[in-house]
């Protein structure tokens, strides 16, 4: 019992080192590129010794993948949860652009980890690739959305929300943010075959509330 | 005379060497993070003494935006060149997306300069932002294209070609980003208002000779 405490001990403390090692490297990736940062400046804003860095990850690239795997993996679990309700396949995707295209407002964290991964971001084998492949794919079936190729016109979608993304974070006036991210989600569902008038009456419904 | 031959020399000489960093900048750019790059190794790329450095620009950073200025203008100005003849507003702005997105094949060097410098390529001040702004007005003034808010199309637009870049370079099958950029320009037809039939037509035309 004492020892099987003991062991149990041991495994929730690496947790947490290897918990706070990638809270660090998400809180760095907001304002430091990578490239630029030490595993010492890592492991002194985990708190935790330089040595254990080790014990967790083999590389400071290693780190900032997972960090940002866990982003992406956060983002498209929260866009699912929130559009869970809606019935619309082309109101889902709307509301799940309206929302990540915000987040320079309400996730400026996740915005600037956005920003600074790039499209990389889209193509990342967790999260939202599959994601948005999967409502897409659907949205194409149920005859809601008409395009082409799915791998390009999720590359044209994604490649347009960082583009309104960096927008937010150079002008972040609240206001322009919504209006911007309500006009790219306008703009995509009309890519998507939608006509214009349609296109604006669902970009500009109430958002369901996120989390 | 003499004096005057001289001074032109030096003038030369000084200008050589400014296109000698710059060139080198560029170079760099394709292949590193310009955080990771001295000043040290742009003034042996460029096989220019350390001490001229600071003779043409005060800090690597400027001389890193030098060098992506150089492009953007590049860029813009072969767009215009190119698609000078063609008289339908719709076909100048697919063929200019057509062109740039076929880059991982016909301009690697410029696509991996894209992809470094990402959205901040699109709010450059000179080159190509102003371009897109004045071709959209005008085929939104002509009656050819139907939009909301420019700055947001033009982030929408110019986001959709990074990510189409993105995946060109990813997967450089010569074929793929033919069919890539086909598909892109059509998906932002129908975003700027055309019915998805006369998008596509637009999109497989024969493109203009580049250069």
């Amino acid at each position: 019992m004492a020892q099987s405490g003991t062991a149990n001990r041991l495994d929730r403390r690496k947790a947490r080192t290897r918990a706070a090692l990638i809270a660090a490297g998400r809180t760095l990736l907001t304002t430091r590129d990578p490239a630029e940062v030490s595993i010492q400046e890592i492991t002194d804003a985990a708190d935790v010794g330089f040595g254990s860095f080790y014990n967790h990850f083999a590389s400071k690239q290693e780190l900032f993948e997972t960090a940002v795997a866990e982003v992406v993996e956060e983002h498209g679990a929260m866009l699912d949860e929130v559009t869970a309700a809606l019935g619309d396949p082309a109101e889902v995707f709307a509301a799940s652009v309206r929302l990540t295209a915000r987040f320079p407002k309400t996730q400026p964290e996740m915005a600037k980890i956005i920003e600074r991964v790039g499209p990389g971001y889209l193509t990342a084998p967790t999260g939202l690739a599959p994601r948005a492949l999967r409502d897409l794919q659907h949205a194409k079936d149920v005859g809601r959305f008409a395009f082409g190729d799915p791998q390009v016109t999720i590359a044209c979608a994604g490649g347009a929300v960082l583009g309104v993304i960096h927008l937010g974070l150079l002008q972040p006036e609240p206001a322009a943010i919504d209006h911007a991210a309500d006009e790219l989600a306008a703009n995509l569902l009309r890519m998507l075959g939608l006509p214009g008038d349609e296109a604006s009456e669902i970009a500009a419904r109430p958002l369901p509330a996120a989390g």
